[in-house]
């Protein structure tokens, strides 16, 4: 590609010399030095904001800031505050503490705060100026769009179906994210139920084009250069890439987490809402299978979330994969042959070399 | 494209000018009228003939060949001879009853034949010389499919995951029909359970190319162009649609089967085994609705399938899309655009010029 020319017009905004979105992973994975790596190589660094207090969220802004002067983005979960009742949270806590006691910790209890104040953070995003804000679970009002945008911050809504598209664009994103069946950890489904949403990304991605005229990324399956070019030919503006990152060296997941990702098949994964009250995309592990296996006792989100939180924690710190959420998209065996503990520029670097690899083979065909 | 240059192997062995093998469907959906179009337009057609008695596939065979010189396919079912125990057909039966009741049918019967005989249907096809044999449902013996090659037939498998590939290599095959999650109707699933095997399009494609090294046909939600290259960009060897030929006028499926996957959205279809004792993806309906409600009741496949054919038979007749299996991919949307109608050449001269002008596009981003 000619110096200066970009592939598509969410890349030239943003200057992107590879069309790769790094996806917001929340779980610990999306570490500053990780998003800033992926801008610094010509892709777009997506921080998981989501999980993190509004001071949390300036501090990893401000860390990102020290090492790149490119444009990166923050990923928040729009969320109402949760207030459960005793019963619910006594029903979880049932199906939680004998896996708890597995790992020698006491009785869990209800909690002050199972979420961080999705407001606050959304404050916090427009005081930093944050370049990209992206959305995930809900939709945001249109009028927290406009004031977004009056600070110069570009939004990203994520759509797992056409219906979630057009209300983004109702509520004035600049751009939607694409979540296909594939991805990895949660679904951001908020119209209709998800196991209509589902969909593939080849069938997601061209729709949503089709429907809203808006850049769309493409998200899910999408883990080397060939993934790259399948995105763009369906019509997307860029590849969102999780799995792809999971195992990277400025991830900080348990290390146990990355082998059980790079030992996976491409059958290993399903779609529970065991763990955390919404439903996520991981690897099968007896976490999964027992907390399942109450499934009325599942309090919803984030109150699942927060209530199962120590106990991975715990599995993490003991490098414990059996009681960890093992988070991954069905596509991570395409990741297997790169090497281990990769790090974010090298892999951009492999991933700009692949893609126009393969879009090569693909201009071959028309001559 | 120049003049005789292929965009594959797979594309130049049958000297397709077009990537395109139109997938057998049963259900009346690929004719000989609609097989002979897709070859003689450069693609290659291809009959579903597991629903068919020996003599029916020898008189479509024929049928073919009557409209067209090009090589063509026929897909078969790799079964065994049903033999069902008396209380699994009265307990299918039980529930099946009254919705024929409601189409004004007696209650059903057992049935002497469930299926045809999948040996005879075999012989048939190396009777017949059929240019290319494709199996789903099962593994043929690798004897078998040394027969096909001594007899100069190229065999296709289906695989929804790598180790279903990775079999029909060891079997022999030529060629891998990769069954991605979002394609319509049956399952091909023989390895492990069903729920584990709804791999993405995206990510099933490149794996089976890497994991087989065979021409990897990339078939679940290609619906136009833009699919057409982005399965080539993944690694296939072309494009497998079933959907998009689906509606065409040379589909002698009922009227009001094509209007209802003409109106559906992204989120209409769901995967069921209620309707024919193997999970297959179709419309959401009534009659998908109540035999599901009823489990435990529902007999293995085909001793369902037969079992709710007269109903379904009349309710085609009688153009009752409610108690119709109503089989189609999750991209049928994309496909809404093009006219009604429509006839397998035209679809096929349009995806030519689309899919060029897709790959035209990719190509651009490499100058």
């Amino acid at each position: 590609m000619n110096e200066g020319n970009f592939v598509t017009p969410f890349a030239q905004r943003f200057q992107m010399r590879v069309p790769v979105v790094q996806a917001p992973m929340a779980g610990g994975a999306t570490t500053p030095a990780m998003v800033a790596a992926v801008s610094n190589a010509g892709g777009l660094g997506f921080l998981a904001g989501a999980a993190l207090t509004p001071e949390k969220i300036a501090s990893e802004v401000a860390a990102i800031r020290a090492l790149t002067d490119r444009p990166f983005g923050v990923n928040l979960f729009v969320l109402d505050p949760a207030s459960p009742d005793d019963a619910t949270v006594r029903r979880a806590l049932d199906a939680i503490d004998p896996l708890r006691a597995d790992l020698g910790l006491p009785p869990g209890r209800a909690l002050e705060r199972y979420a961080p104040d999705f407001r606050a953070q959304l404050e916090t995003l427009i005081e930093l100026r944050v370049p990209v804000a992206g959305f995930t679970f809900g939709l945001l009002p249109a009028a927290d769009v406009e004031r977004l945008h009056a600070n110069g911050q570009y939004v990203i809504g994520t759509a797992t179906h056409v219906a979630e598209g057009l209300a983004w664009r109702d509520a004035g994103a600049d751009a939607i994210a694409a979540q296909g069946a594939a991805a990895g950890a949660h679904r951001g489904t908020f119209i209709g139920p998800f196991e209509d949403a589902l969909v593939d990304t080849m069938v997601l991605v061209p729709q949503l084009a089709d429907a809203t005229g808006l850049p769309v990324l493409a998200a899910g399956g999408i883990m080397d250069g060939r993934g790259i070019v399948a995105a763009l030919a369906l019509g997307a503006q860029a590849a969102m890439m999780g799995t792809a990152f999971l195992t990277c060296r400025e991830s900080a997941i348990p290390e146990v987490w990355k082998t059980r990702v790079r030992g996976m098949s491409d059958t290993s994964t399903t779609v529970t809402r065991a763990i955390t009250g919404r439903h996520a995309r991981g690897i099968r592990n007896p976490l999964m299978q027992r907390l399942s296996e109450t499934a009325d006792n599942i309090a919803p989100y984030p109150v699942q979330n927060a209530l199962t939180q120590e106990l991975r924690q715990n599995a993490g710190r003991a490098q414990n994969g059996d009681y960890l959420s093992l988070w991954a998209g069905q596509g991570a065996p395409l990741g297997r042959s790169r090497a281990e503990g990769l790090g974010a520029a090298e892999l951009m670097a492999q991933l700009e070399q692949e893609w126009l690899a393969a879009a090569e083979r693909v201009a071959a065909f028309t001559r």
